[in-house]
């Protein structure tokens, strides 16, 4: 509704930036973007020019100003911290790409920041929580139906990794996910993280250790295995199965069109997490607009606790994965104000 | 954006309309809802209530409002063809829930209507050319993987048909989806059609042939075989396999998460239509709201002349049912405003 | 047990006959075979050559020889009639490949042969009523957890047809097959037969109408249709769905490893009947020979009636074939020797 | 063949012995059963009886009876060593039930009898190795089609436990066919075992560690996650995944009818082990017989070595469970007599 659009300040035009400028531009009703920045102000205005967006270098100009109603970042991580603050402090709706901030400390501050303003502004962007799979599989859980939740097994694999991709990203970009999932999924805290690797693949650049075990325990008792292989050649796939008590729920099986040709049955590989969880992306950004125009969060997302909570277990598996062994996983007591509902 | 938020009317609050009239306003990026009508006032108020909107009796009154820049018509198929007349005349961007109208020969009115006005407006809500499997699939076959097109293998069943449901509205209602992906998964157009019937299942209103066997014939030498079945019992499924010369695709398998529980695997169907083709309808509206906005039609979707072809089969399947016999489908030589692009 | 192994004489070293000899000899348990005979006399002695068995060209050697406790025929349809009357004569179960004979005329003669010998001594090679998956359709079927049975979808598909095949054997020599199981899952007959067939795949032979949809109405009033490929190029695959009152069911869904590779999900299509029903007829020539040795004949297999209904239903088949139209299938009263158990 | 019929002696006629003697007798060409030895008299003579077979407490009665050509051990593990020294001694081939012995020492006293016998007789039954699927499997990680194996994932699941089972019988009993099937599908030695347990569900007997989570270290640097559950609850389930450098292949997935009925999809779930694995048990006993009958053994089975190894990671696997810690395993040098062919 006109009267009423949200209007979006965007931080950080690169690939994931570019896509949530148009969907909070296109798909998303009663959004509208308004300003983009970027370091690169030509990323900005390429991203900007069409949308009818302006475009600027400085994050300040965006969070700043009187037309922004609300603030997505998705600029990288280590620059999160001090425009969360800005934005904590003016009042804004933000939605974070992941990671809130890259390490427990900061994200910390930002935890106290957003306490000290009073309301909750900060979601993060697990966007599988989003997903109707995933959002599915956690009714059944919670439903009973399954008994009390034993075990997950999950697998979390790319085509290719990116150029610079280091064994600690594997866990910082890759596995954080699952840290989110587990979290959310099993309504429980991680206490605990192993990390092994098998031999590597041939397909991986040197120095890298790809695929990775890793290994979560929660403070309820939960094991979960993660094989994380970000050179698994061929396609995007993320699976997790839930064991219960009285039974197991797969989610991520193959999609699409059944084929029989040339001796084979089967069908294609989502290429990529674009393709896989797109309409989870979507469907994040328009309950999250639709709750900032209200003034609220939306409770099914990730808030800073959340962030904060997989910052300190990204920590703890890289150090597991460093010291080779199991590396326990300490939290700050929770506070009241991120009390679950 | 707000300035140019696409204006939308919408004739017919019923279960459809009302399930539109939040897609339109919570969903469409770029578009609102502005009126609706309906016999029942109430029903239209209730729809608009809470979605700012204006509640009227009269369609006319929402056709013809100055701040109303496209309309959706979900009322009874009945009372299209004057809704249709009346919007084409102010030249409004329509999208029509199935059918056009009721037989072909009002149907063709619409056509010559929009041809003298020299604009195409008219869009069918042939809601399945936006469901990504069939998308899918008419890509597969587009691009020559499988061969030429020989066979559909198709099988669309309901729960359930609600009450005063007659063995005709299993074609008029029901196989009209399949007259539309026919044409359109293989831009061809029908030519006869034969119906059977096997004993009926007991779970069906008396007098109801339930299920039914229709052959669809294409001119360009494809045969079709389609199971209609509107009291399954199980739940909402419609499946389509091609078979071509060199291999076969099918759509409409089995999704969501696969659980293993009390000596069975498995999963859960889909409840209905809302369930199974709710991201069609969705995509469908927000395509067509864009191109509305730029005052175009969206290519992906059926205009009036697959309105009036589907309209056209579906008379025949009629006959054919009664008289028991394959009955051919005569259609009008395809105007030249309708030439395929 | 080597005191009383049934000792088997095989008529036809075909491809067929050389694969039972096999089975018979070093798959079957408490049977061995004994005599082989081939008009090839070198192909006779190839195929009995290291089983230890005798070869001869004139199968009546191996009917009436002193030794041969049973009879395995798998020449060619034409020449069954005579063969299989002088093991009825002579008192010899039998195991005859389908089909029992080419008409219904001559299958009759040797019905009337069985009945006035008195004794149940003929089974007909229909494998399919031996397939894990076919049976537990049928224990479905007859459970009624279904409910009652209202149509069958079946696709029977061979990746490419033998030199010298024809439309007509499209009907004799595959759909046979359905005509058999549907026979046998439904316990019902075959009242009319019709056939249809769309454009033809540029992958079949001149001449051969490939594939064709045989309609299949039974005297209870069920619908079966078959769609009949014998040059899909994809593979071996038979598929039958079963539509009931309360449900449905699917039997040869794909098997085997999933694997994801290059881009693609998916598994190795069988590559033709022996990879497919391979443990059905292992288990069809087990259960054969057990009874056999018990003086007795599988109940579970086709008998010469079955072979009669189903010589039966194809020569209708063909008259719709060629004449286009639906084809009543003629049987004569189901004599009492053959009633139902 | 009746003059040449493998003449088998059974030891234990327990469940698995009375299945093993059917499967002998009636499932097995050229093999029959001459005689049963079970210290339970009776359930001995249950199992003979109407097989045609004698009954014996003694199972050296068996093992050394002149019309014996070969053994059959099902009796429990802790009896095994000294039945397959008189075996040896004898020249018997035996097939004997998992494990070889229940200790490394033991097993490896087998190995020197066997040496110095100097002829390949023992075959452990791990009949994994006759799957279908699992051959193909084999066959897929042999080909280089899925690049290098870098992880198999497993799982291993019972509906429940029977009495008296402990958390280290899930090890002995249980993981003992991963440890197979690792060392087989590889090609690897086992070089450390690691066990973990979430919390226990509420199904299991009070004690037992319920499911556990057990990683495998090959020496060729493979790292194998095995889920052991044994009271699961919805029946049994075995699964391998292994993950290449190129691709990966599961088998294990489900199988039988597709069903759909009230608002599910799905079919049955396999029950116990004979269901699921029937088939491969009946191959590997045709083959063990044919080739025992020719006097030499299976290459494709288990052989005495692969017994040896298999008790070695079961002992690592209880001391890795007991200590809490990963655990490598000592194996002797490879004796040539073992050499892979």
């Amino acid at each position: 509704m006109s009267e009423h659009d949200l209007r979006v300040g965007l931080v950080g035009a690169g690939r994931m930036g570019a896509d949530h400028a148009v969907r909070v531009h296109e798909r998303t009703s009663g959004a509208r973007l308004v300003a983009v920045a970027d370091p690169d102000l030509e990323r900005a205005q390429q991203v900007a020019e069409g949308l009818g967006a302006r475009a600027t270098q400085d994050p300040y100009d965006v969070i700043t100003a009187s037309d922004v109603d609300a603030l997505v970042i998705a600029s990288p991580g280590a620059v999160h911290e001090p425009l969360l603050l800005a934005a904590i402090e003016r009042g804004l709706p933000v939605l974070c790409e992941k990671p809130l901030t890259p390490d427990a400390e900061s994200s910390l501050r930002v935890l106290e920041a957003e306490e000290k303003r009073g309301r909750h502004l900060v979601q993060v962007g697990f966007m599988r929580r989003f997903d109707a799979e995933y959002v599915e599989l956690k009714r059944l859980l919670g439903s009973g139906e399954l008994g009390r939740a034993l075990l997950l097994h999950c697998a979390h694999r790319n085509p290719s990794s990116p150029p610079g991709f280091t064994s600690q990203m594997m866990v910082y970009d890759s596995v954080v996910h699952e840290f989110d999932t587990t979290r959310w999924l099993l309504d429980d805290e991680i206490a605990a993280v192993s990390v092994r690797a098998p031999r590597s693949t041939a397909q991986a650049p040197e120095g890298l250790l790809d695929p990775q075990l890793v290994t979560i325990e929660t403070a309820g008792g939960v094991l979960v295995d993660v094989e994380i292989f970000v050179n698994c050649g061929f396609g995007y796939q993320v699976r997790c199965e839930a064991v219960g008590e009285r039974g197991t729920a797969l989610v991520g099986a193959d999609r699409g069109p059944l084929v029989h040709r040339n001796g084979q049955w089967g069908g294609a590989v989502t290429a990529d997490f674009r393709d896989r969880f797109g309409a989870a992306f979507d469907r994040e950004f328009q309950r999250w607009a639709d709750a900032a125009r209200r003034g609220e969060v939306d409770n099914a997302g990730a808030n800073a606790w959340d962030g904060y909570a997989a910052a300190a277990a990204c920590e703890a598996g890289v150090r597991a994965q460093t010291a080779g062994q199991r590396t326990e996983v300490d939290l700050v007591e929770r506070p009241d104000f991120y009390a679950r509902s």
